[in-house]
Parts: structure tokens; C-alpha cells; sequence
């Protein structure tokens, strides 16, 4: 409860030491969670992803450092970075000279990073990142940039975590990498082609472009007849911008930072910030209902049991559907 | 119970239907699941995955082609691909270039291709993909390829599913991917640099051998001490090697082909094969089970309910924790 208060106040020790709570799912970490969600739901949540070696975080650096100029009306917001490793906790340390450009950024009180290490801990990753950012959103943090590597499920999970999605390429991976794409533009709200000043930069902006134009032909056929209406019909109205950007020189961030706001507006003008907001909070929710139905489960079945099952499994004697069945009918 | 038997007799049409009825989840193929279970164990099942534009597809034709040839007993095995699409139904077309690629083999009576849709459909994708290759399995194919996209929590799902994983890279991306590589040897049994020809190949080559040998040297640490005990263990004794390959001229096809068929021997020989074996078939256990629990739990409780906890969820009245209890405590 004294945690929670020194997070609502602005204590920065406090709010790592709540965070490592909340990464472990300690009981502490879980009533804090409940106190502090009243006071979410004001943060711009930012997701940025993209393949590796595009130069997200970099990217993720200067936008910092953009937010961070000072407003006309001379407010400056308060920004925190959640950056996402779906790499080992053994070769973490590959990513230390991303980290240590990041922490270049930390001498600025108005800025806090937190690296999520994405195994090994209890509970998904997506749930995991939600409650994290959920703490830093009520600790007051006005934009919350979430940085993921990859382009799998979990930038999905993460996509639909954000309130804005920027996916991050870079030029000359060749015409092959387009294959790629597909999955990715339906969850971009911003395309950035950074390490602008590299050859072939030309080439990827027109690929994208044109794969942007078939997908919102193709969307607005599809539109009202598959699962993905809600996803598609968002982007109504929003032109998915297709920008470039060079994060070592700083040219075009002033450029992509203006963007980012334009979405934000765009958001909460059109009703879909609510709407998003709703469906992030009911994503979590399954995510969570699913760990705790299993987990429950698994407190009411006894060890020999189950160990008996795997082997009638190992030897083909059941199936694995079978299996279920009598797990779950005793 | 009849499309079961002629699956079981080598007809390819009823294949083909009731991979259909398998990946739609549908009460037949749940049947013929159950029907088919004790004929399989007998595949190997190799995983391809890594960065898109790193030339899997064409590495995958290359390698099925290789394996088709008879071997020195005048004996042909009969080769399986199952492609995992972690793209939009949409825009899946994208990927219309390498299918072409692979139809060229299905002239081949030998050879079975199967693409997989990654959304949309019931049950989780790791689950699917694992039914597919169940019935593949049974089907008599003796090798099965599973070939997927991207670097996430899918690929390493899909590593879970194979005997041998080949993680697939390609040179020239720059010093930065590396940061991505981390999370990918852990589950690479054999590393492929394809698009050897290229420039950069042998940086690339030499980077990953050392991040191997750093991998190695920190699992040897960590032995026993962590939950990725299992995994690491496992690699005792196999060297994971690091090859080249032009897919497009097929240079050094028929060298990897012999690294997966020792890697098999390997596994056989060193009682991996079972171990491994028991892994799939338990993480499977695990994700039909967490499935089915959400599935009884959604039938037991009113549309009315779940609703009003998720308006209570937007107006942040309760927190997803306690919407979660509420929810499974009635």
C-alpha cells in the first residue's frame, strides 16, 4: 500500500521496486495492480516494432528525446520506454549497446526505461507487459513507448496493447522480405523506413506503399465478412503513413513525432482510443482467465495422475484429445 | 472412419480433405485424430524457421528434392511440408512466389505440401500445426518439414514440435541482427547460412560461431540451475554446426541434408528422440487442455455477465485481477 502511494507520488525507486513485483506476480505486486488500475487509462500507449537490425531502438531513443522538447505552452510530458526481449536470459547481454544508448536518456528525470526480460517469470509475456504498462500509466507517465523485436505473435499481442503501432523496416532487404509484411501491416498505424540514407530506401517505401494500397482494396472488399472487421475498420478514415527516417542523424523525427500525435488525435476524435481501450482490456482479461483456469486445474489434479497420462500419451495408448477428456471428466 | 483408412492407404485426396476437417477442428477430424494417434511417432519432423528474405522457401524445395533422391538400399522416402503462414488471409498472396516454388514439386508423387493459415481458425496455432503433423505422420510420411516465419513465440512453439530445428539466416544484415540471434540459438539444432554467395557471408558465419561458442560456454554455467535445463542438455554432445548454402544453385543442399540425417542418428542413438518425444507431446497436452478450460468456462457463464464485467473493466471500476475472480468465483 506504501509502495502504491510512493508510485502515485512520483518516486522512481519506489516504482522499479513495484514493477519487479508486478514482473514476478507476487501477491504485493497483484494488490497493487488492483489499487492503481482506477487511476490508468490516460497514458499514449506506443507500440514500435519491426525485424532486427532495423534500427528500432534508436529510433526509440530520439523519439524519446523529441516527446521530451519542451510544448508551446511550455509543459514537457513524462515518458517511459518498456522494451521487450524475446531473447535469452542467457545472451541478454547481445542487446547491450541498445541499452546503454538508452540509458544515455536516463539522466533525464523525465524519462524511465524498463527492459522486460520475456521468459523464465510466471504468467505470459503479453500479460506481463500489460501490467507493467498499466503501472507506469498510473505512476503518470504521459506516453508509454513499447519497443518488441520480432515479427510473431507477440508483436500482435503487443499491437493490440498500443493505442498506436509503428512498424519499423528498413531498406534493401531485398523484395523477399515483402512476404513479411503482410501479416505486419495489418497492425501498423505508422510505417517507418529508418536508416533512411541507405541505398535501395526508394524501392521500400514504393513496396510498401503498394502493398498498403492492395491491402486496403483488398480490406474493403473483406469489409463485414471476416473476423478482422474490427481491426480493418479502425484504419477508416486513417491513412497509414509510410515515413522515413534516419534515428542516427535524427532527420525526420521531429516529422514522425508530429504523426504519432496526429494518430493520438485521429484516436480520440474518431472514438476508437475508447474503443481500443476496450478491446486491450479484453484481451488481457482472456489472457489472464486462461492462465488462472489452468493454473487452478492444475492444483486439482494429482501428480501421479497426470504423470500416468504422459506415459499412456508417450506409448500412443490414448491421444491427446483423449487425454483432455479424462484429465478434465474425472 | 473411412476417410481415416484410406488417409492410412496413401490416398492423397482423402489426405488433403481431412487435413481440412483437422485444421477446422470439426467433431470428424477431432475422430480421425484420435483414430490416427497410434500410427504416428515414426516421422522425422524437421522445423525450418528464421528471418523472412532469408530464402527459407526455396532452402526447403532444395532440401526436399535432396531427400527424395533414392537412396544406396534403391529406397525413396516419402517427404512431407507443412508451410505456417504468420500472415493476414488477406494478403497471403504475398507469399504466392514461393508456393510456385513448391508446386514444382508437387509433381512429385512423393512429396506432400501443405500450407497452413495462422488466424481465423479455432484452437491456437502451435495445437493445429501439431494435429497436421499428427496426421501427416500417420499418413507415412517419413520425413516432415515445418517451415516457418519470423523469430517469436511461434517459432519457438514450432521448435517444441520438431526433432530438429534448423534455424536459417542470411549475410549482410549487419552487426545489429545479431541481437536477435540470442533467443534463436536456443532452439537452433543446426544453423544454415543461406545466400552464401552474397557479401558479408563470412562475417555473418564467423558471428554466429561466436556467439555459439559465448551460448555454449554460458549454458555450460548455468547447467542445472535454470529452467532451460532441459534444452540445454540436450544439446550436449551435438555440436551445432554452422552451414552454407545457395539455395538457388543448390551449393551445399546435399551437405545439410547429411547434417539432418546425423542429427537424427544422433537423437536415436542418444535417447533424445524419446525425450524429445515426451516434450511435444506434453506441451500439447498442456495448450488442449488450457483451450478446453476456456472453452467449458466461456459455455458455463451468461453473455449478461461477461459483459457487464467488461463495462466494469472500461470504467475502470474493477481491476482485470479482480474481474478474474469474479468471474470464476460465481
Amino acid at each position: 500500500m506504501e509502495l502504491t502511494d510512493a508510485v502515485l507520488a512520483g518516486q522512481r525507486l519506489a516504482l522499479a521496486r513495484l514493477l519487479t513485483q508486478v514482473e514476478n506476480d507476487t501477491p504485493q505486486g497483484r494488490a497493487a495492480l488492483n489499487d492503481l488500475f482506477p487511476h490508468t487509462g490516460q497514458a499514449h500507449l506506443i507500440g514500435v516494432t519491426g525485424a532486427p537490425g532495423t534500427g528500432k531502438s534508436s529510433l526509440v531513443s530520439q523519439l524519446v528525446r523529441a516527446f521530451r522538447q519542451p510544448q508551446e505552452s511550455g509543459e514537457q510530458v513524462q515518458v517511459a520506454v518498456v522494451a521487450v526481449d524475446p531473447t535469452s536470459p542467457f545472451t541478454g547481454g547481445a542487446l547491450l549497446g541498445d541499452r546503454v544508448r538508452m540509458r544515455e536518456l536516463s539522466g533525464d528525470p523525465g524519462v524511465f526505461i524498463r527492459s522486460m526480460a520475456s521468459r523464465g517469470a510466471l504468467g505470459g509475456l503479453a500479460w506481463r507487459t500489460a501490467a507493467v504498462v498499466q503501472v507506469l500509466d498510473a505512476a503518470g507517465f504521459d506516453l508509454i513507448l513499447i519497443e518488441t523485436v520480432g515479427a510473431g505473435q507477440s508483436e500482435v499481442d503487443i499491437a493490440r496493447l498500443a493505442h498506436s503501432t509503428l512498424v519499423v523496416e528498413s531498406p534493401g532487404a531485398g523484395d523477399d522480405i515483402q512476404a513479411s509484411k503482410a501479416g505486419i501491416l495489418e497492425i501498423a498505424d505508422i510505417l517507418v523506413v529508418n536508416k533512411a540514407d541507405r541505398p535501395g530506401v526508394d524501392t521500400t517505401v514504393r513496396a510498401l506503399k503498394a502493398m498498403l494500397g492492395q491491402a486496403q482494396a483488398i480490406a474493403g472488399k473483406h469489409l463485414l465478412k471476416t473476423s478482422h472487421d474490427e481491426a480493418q475498420q479502425e484504419h477508416i478514415g486513417w491513412e497509414i503513413p509510410v515515413m522515413r527516417t534516419i534515428a542516427t542523424s535524427g532527420e525526420g523525427i521531429p516529422e514522425l513525432a508530429a504523426a504519432i500525435r496526429e494518430h493520438r488525435d485521429y484516436l480520440q476524435s474518431s472514438g476508437d482510443w475508447q474503443q481500443r481501450d476496450q478491446t486491450r482490456l479484453q484481451s488481457e482479461l482472456e489472457a489472464l482467465l486462461q492462465s488462472t483456469l489452468l493454473s487452478r486445474w492444475r492444483a486439482s489434479v494429482s501428480r501421479e495422475r497426470y504423470q500416468q497420462t504422459l506415459e499412456e500419451l508417450a506409448t500412443r495408448s490414448i491421444s491427446p484429445l483423449q487425454a483432455v477428456e479424462r484429465l478434465l471428466n474425472n
